[in-house]
């Protein structure tokens, strides 16, 4: 398989670092400060049609004086937005992708990589795709409801009632859980992730919100609404993000061109019922995970290789309805190292380019 | 004055619209679904050299697993990080724009306007300045410490020591807080905020966390250390960071070239020492205000005239320093009806023009 670097620029450093560096970029302290000026610019100019950012749904509330922070009076404001930024390159385009991030992270996971090089969002505009990126509700630019929040620091309810905020942290909830080593400070000998910007991912991350939408989530209508305003999109989703699209086609599939999952937290493969499998069988899925799945996350909760084996079931299910569900690996398409955050990884745009034919077989106009 | 679109499409709608349908804007319910379809794009094709995103600071910390949500064990994690998303345009460029969002907000607010036009990131970027636009410190992209509120929700810290989280609402925090008009429901005659959208800039409002970062405000550091990667820049703040330049100048001026301040929430015209008033001189500082200065707040604090009055005195001390502070009004300069939101009002790019022509004067290479 040809590695495919158009449009980034640098070059591929695939130096293996010893576990002394390793440990002494996780010490505390100052984190690394790249920033700037390790980010690289690509060769050719990026020549859009359109770009900008707009929200979709959102609802109407009355809150509480307390509720807003105490300032004003009692007041009105909106909840359950998703917020998107878009580009639309010139020329024909393709059909649009959606791309939606995991939990504790926002949008940012799709655009500019940790360590300075083109994400998958300026890279499949590239390739002519109009592309969507959200945050998921409750998220980021999205916003959230603050009103629980406020109503226990005035003690009008019980602390214990206040939605818990988890963040993925540094040396299991990314290094393990992320599959970038087998354990805290070692990476795999083959590993894609950019080890030496592990700090720079560490910055990406924000508190995960989930907990103070309401049920069902609203990120999923929003993804099938956005869909249809698009007239015709494909929803590629990460890890939390992973079982959206599936939600979202049973509101309404009509928008949705075709599903892509990378990494799913889960298929739901033993959730859906018959009816709902059926349905999920009119639209084109692809699966893709990692390598190295089966390295102890560190973490409560079921490995990736569980996961896998989630979706392996969710595909069973639905080819037996007359679906069409690709499931693979990165290591089956002949690459070694990937990552969880495999739009991050140094070979991040090899990793497009499987999931850019895919679009063009399955989705495309 | 000559009214500039150059880049935005569509008619400029000045449309006076009446109580009743600025009412059932205002109603509770579901909000306006705007959204794509009411997003404009531009006449010409946008031509980037390059785009991306990274942060600028933050600090690593080491946290509890209660404070990381309770999912693993204790870990580190990055806080105090600075968001930045960045278009540079393609041929020759003049001096980088910073711009930094107010309370209650995020970058959002420098992008699409509420109604679907081009707002000033963009446009900036159209007029050859490379844009970096910022989420503060705590805020939306840039994420937040939640360490304090899975403590109080854990019961290992009372519940009043848990941060505020302000929330402007829509009837006060936004119509009559920003002068959209004299009260409820009630536009200016000749107001340019486009009332018809004010549902959708209520979904750009998010939760404020400034709480939950340390003091001194980080972001004051993150943008005079992002000038300095800029190797100059300007820095254009508004509302509550309109200040945030000046604490960024005393912190190291060596890399703005320049501050605009649009309607700053204080001036600090009492805070600076003389001495500082001295350092301060050192740079060009244009402030802008819109009309209707004095029309009430409807929330406890300062009206906006009170704000004015205030870099009224600022400016008198700059000046006796020798310094090069102008402070003007939007009427001033022959325009009635602009809000507090300057950069989202119909005459947006008209307001653009006048701070890109003080730029080009005083901060232009």
């Amino acid at each position: 398989m040809k590695y495919t670097q158009s449009g980034a620029a640098g070059p591929l450093r695939t130096a293996l670092l010893v576990s002394a560096t390793l440990l002494a970029l996780l010490g505390a302290g100052a984190a690394q400060a790249q920033s700037l000026r390790d980010v690289r610019s690509a060769d050719s100019l990026l020549v859009l049609k359109a770009r900008g950012s707009f929200y979709v749904g959102g609802e109407q509330v009355e809150k509480t004086a307390v509720e807003l922070g105490s300032l004003g009076p009692d007041d009105q404001i909106t909840i359950n937005q998703m917020y998107v930024e878009y580009m639309v390159p010139a020329g024909a385009t393709k059909v649009p992708v959606v791309m939606v991030h995991g939990a504790t992270l926002s949008g940012k996971t799709y655009d500019t990589t940790p360590d300075g090089r083109m994400g998958w969002y300026e890279y499949f505009v590239r390739k002519s795709h109009p592309v969507y990126v959200v945050d998921q509700v409750g998220r980021a630019r999205s916003g959230f409801d603050q009103s629980a929040f406020n109503n226990v620091r005035a003690g009008k309810m019980p602390p214990d009632q206040q939605p818990n905020l988890l963040r993925l942290a540094d040396r299991f909830g990314a290094w393990t859980n992320f599959r970038i080593g087998p354990e805290l400070g070692k990476a795999f000998p083959q590993a894609q992730f950019p080890v030496e910007a592990a700090a720079e991912m560490s910055k990406q991350s924000v508190p995960d919100l989930l907990g103070t939408s309401r049920v069902p989530n609203p990120t999923w209508k929003a993804l099938s609404d956005l869909a249809l305003q698009l007239d015709g999109a494909v929803l590629l989703t990460h890890s939390q993000s992973g079982p959206y699209p599936l939600r979202s086609a049973l509101i309404d599939a009509k928008g949705i061109r075709g599903i892509v999952m990378v990494e799913p937290g889960t298929c739901n493969g033993k959730v859906h019922t018959d009816d709902e499998i059926a349905r999920l069988a009119k639209t084109p899925i692809f699966i893709l995970f990692g390598d190295h799945l089966s390295s102890p996350t560190k973490l409560p909760g079921p490995s990736w290789q569980d996961r896998f084996n989630d979706c392996k079931a969710f595909k069973a299910r639905v080819d037996a309805a007359k679906g069409d569900v690709r499931l693979m690996t990165t290591v089956d398409a002949g690459v070694r190292g990937n990552s969880h955050m495999m739009m991050m990884d140094r070979n991040n745009l090899q990793i497009a380019d499987l999931i850019l034919a895919w679009i063009d077989e399955k989705a495309g106009r």
